[in-house]
């Protein structure tokens, strides 16, 4: 527990050099190295409980809805009937609990290397670890890419939540882990997945599109805002096997269904907005 | 320099109770109290110069332009032809410069309160203190509320580059000053406020747009990302004095103007969807 110091937990890494965020703690709740990465969840002074995996903030329970969200929706409602669904990683939770609001789901399978991030959940962040009771959901522990390589043509929709590109999910940042999801993905699938920051890992985000272009016709890439990640903001990939155009989800939503649906980020209208890049980004990477 | 400590700078502030961002220090290269506030300029390790008052970061250089450019260029390009530009506070000179580049301008007046904070900026932040020796530009070393009391009916755009309600420019979150501004645009002019973040001070958002919509015919929103504000954005409040749409500026620019001008962050689309805000906050405030 180098990183707290004061009563503060500090969020140092390599990949964010020079900058820091720190959350004030007001009780460790939980903290063990489990096979794959050490797991710390403390309840903060002002943002709820928070999960940290080898010391990066990975949910906060005051802002996880603008992730989860956007992670989950924007490849949701781009596709027209998703009812099969992948998670990968994810092992929180709240990925799931957002699929899991489309009717017409049938299955979500998560794929989740690390059985000890679920059982945690349960524990300190039930809001987010509810989707583990549905009758639809199936944990399965397992390496994300020997799971993919014996379910071929399976998914509607593959969602990659995964940690940075240091520790146990840096192959999921890899061209090989985006063709295996292809052969997964049924015709017409879609994929999303955790994409980095866009004022910190430019050129990490251009790369892995590259690639991507070399297996799929449609890509693009999306951001929201999130105060506890680096720099303030996320990113997400977005490949289509056909010919979606994730700037026009082709399921758009009244404002009835965003209540019913519980939204607090997510809208049409942010679904849109979220693709359209700051000039030094666009420049880049489109 | 409490805040400082093992060559780190940490932004603490009861505004943002229970989170910190800290930036790493290579050099300090200034640190006074002036007649208002407590003034440093360090050079960090990886965020370029950086600008504190009253211990909340004002500028970096890595990531300045988004919201210089912002605060000036949505403002500008929403009036049909600017020519009397006012700024408030923006003692920097990004602002300024910014609204330099839009040729229709004959003239930039810059109210500031505090002339240590060009002085400052002038020496150690170049980039953004070149506007400062245009010859459209004049500096006037002067409380805001008394500037536009002696100045009615002059300006077409009022842009407010403040720091946070506490200090110097506590008073211009305040109707009083809304009030002073309208009478100070001519017809047809419109103003852009710094205004704080959606995720930290949507209660003072709120607030603010609902005596701004007392004054105005057209007030609205919009925000853009930041890394080193806290929570990584920072919004603008936007006013009218006719039926200005800032949503659908007036005058949109092809990518040939936005190389022409330089612009790393602002271009047209990015205005358009400035406007659009996560569920939780359009409910709040729209």
């Amino acid at each position: 527990m180098d990183a707290i110091r004061k009563g503060w937990f500090s969020e140092l890494s390599p990949l964010w050099p020079g900058q820091c965020l720190s959350l004030e703690i007001e009780e460790v709740l939980y903290h063990e190295k489990s096979k794959y990465q050490d797991i710390l969840v403390f309840k903060s002074k002002t943002y709820g409980n928070v999960l940290v995996l080898d010391g990066v903030i990975q949910v906060t329970e005051r802002d996880e809805h603008s992730y989860q969200e956007m992670l989950a929706h924007i490849p949701m409602f781009s596709h027209p009937n998703p009812k099969q669904v992948l998670i990968i990683g994810g092992g929180d939770g709240g990925v799931a609990r957002e699929v899991l609001k489309h009717p017409q789901v049938l299955t979500v399978d998560m794929c989740e290397i690390d059985e000890k991030v679920p059982e945690v959940s349960k524990k300190y962040l039930p809001k987010l670890a509810s989707s583990f009771a549905d009758p639809k959901f199936t944990l399965h522990v397992q390496d994300g890419f020997e799971f993919l390589k014996s379910h071929e043509g399976t998914y509607d929709v593959i969602i990659t939540d995964s940690s940075d590109p240091i520790g146990p999910a840096s192959s999921l940042f890899e061209k090989s882990y985006y063709d295996l999801m292809s052969k997964s993905l049924k015709d017409g699938g879609v994929l999303a997945s955790q994409g980095e920051c866009l004022w910190l890992h430019l050129d990490l985000i251009k790369e892995m599109l590259e690639f991507c272009k070399t297996i799929y016709p449609i890509t693009d890439y999306c951001y929201t805002t999130i105060p506890t990640y680096p720099s303030g903001q996320i990113g997400f990939i977005l490949c289509s096997k056909d010919k979606a155009n994730f700037r026009k989800p082709v399921r758009c939503i009244s404002q009835q269904e965003v209540d019913d649906m519980s939204l607090k980020y997510y809208n049409t209208d942010i679904h849109k907005a979220s693709f359209i890049l700051p000039e030094f980004v666009r420049k880049v990477i489109l």
